[in-house]
């Protein structure tokens, strides 16, 4: 019967993803100690598009960003976390992901599987309006839990302040007010602290 | 100034949520091995919301659904959480909860303290169709875990499957054609295998 084979294929999918949760990041949560889990960012980054959607330099389609927060590790079951100041891990990065999103995503019935591809690869392009405001979540999570946990991430990484500009550029593209909240609050004085290393001082 | 002022107000809420994070649940992930916590399984069970949207009962505001899921455990940062099956847990959990909710949604903007708060309430009375929705697919997510992990969460607690039934009227409120599916693919097996103990057969 097709509806049970459509049902069965979507269950499949909801199973495989649970592999998500076992996905480490680079970033402590607020205590300090315990590293994130893909699937933790996810859901904290898209509870941050709900209540920060105000600010998008561009209105968006809230429900579009959610969706693309919340798919938009599950190519990291195959393919792993990729550090964002790791340059070795980055340059295999795109390759490695296509293939594990051309598994994953075709365990589901044929449309939702191109539904989600889609959606992944429009924020992976970082173009249209709701690509750059999940991806500003994306950046703002982690850098208010690095601020929050004394920078341990940033001081273990020496993680250097160009890096991190260079990085959110797309951060300011998609909610430049908060870009400008995040770089005050949880940039600068991380930097003044010494836990980011200022490489750009003139 | 005001917006300065609105924007601490998410970020301290943004940040206080990460705590969800630390709270185990009393389901085994699909390694039969990792207890869950709440954020991982709003995450989940909100993917699972957008994957299976088309089979409500009746049609459901997705973004709505969503948001529902992504919030509902956050009570947990401070109530605990309340297993499903935990009968004394569960005469004081409305309590617990109502006081939790007060101090953490709060901390937002009054405006969106109030739309938080009411989104959490009408998901906690079960009435709405997106209330079912949600709690269809929060009870789905843990069964569908459950029997991956042949089951050891079920032996552990010795559910009866009279509870489980009880508990489940909600989810063919939300979804019969979700609640048949996992009726037969995931409980009715573990029934079998007695995992769940049967306590109706005449």
């Amino acid at each position: 019967m097709e509806q049970e084979e459509r049902l069965a294929k979507q269950f499949a999918f909801a199973l495989e993803i649970d592999k998500e949760k076992r996905i480490a990041r680079q970033t402590y949560c607020s205590d300090g100690v315990t590293l994130e889990n893909d699937a933790e960012h996810a859901w904290h980054a898209a509870m941050m598009a709900i209540l920060l959607s105000e600010y998008a330099n561009t209105p968006v389609d809230v429900l579009k960003v959610v969706k693309m927060i919340l798919i938009h590790d599950i190519v990291e079951i195959d393919a792993g976390d990729t550090y964002a100041y790791d340059d070795a891990g980055l340059a295999t990065q795109a390759e490695r992901e296509q293939k594990a999103a051309e598994r994953i995503y075709n365990i589901l019935p044929e449309d939702q599987a191109a539904e989600l591809m889609a959606l992944w690869k429009e924020f992976e392009a970082l173009e249209s309006a709701e690509a750059k405001f999940a991806k500003a979540m994306d950046n703002l999570q982690p850098a208010m839990l690095n601020a929050a946990s004394d920078g341990r991430a940033w001081k273990e990484h020496g993680v250097k302040l160009s890096k991190i500009l260079k990085r959110n550029i797309v951060t300011e593209e998609g909610a430049s007010l908060l870009w400008q909240y995040g770089l005050t609050q949880f940039i600068i004085p991380h930097v003044e602290k010494k836990n980011i290393q200022d490489d750009i001082a003139q």
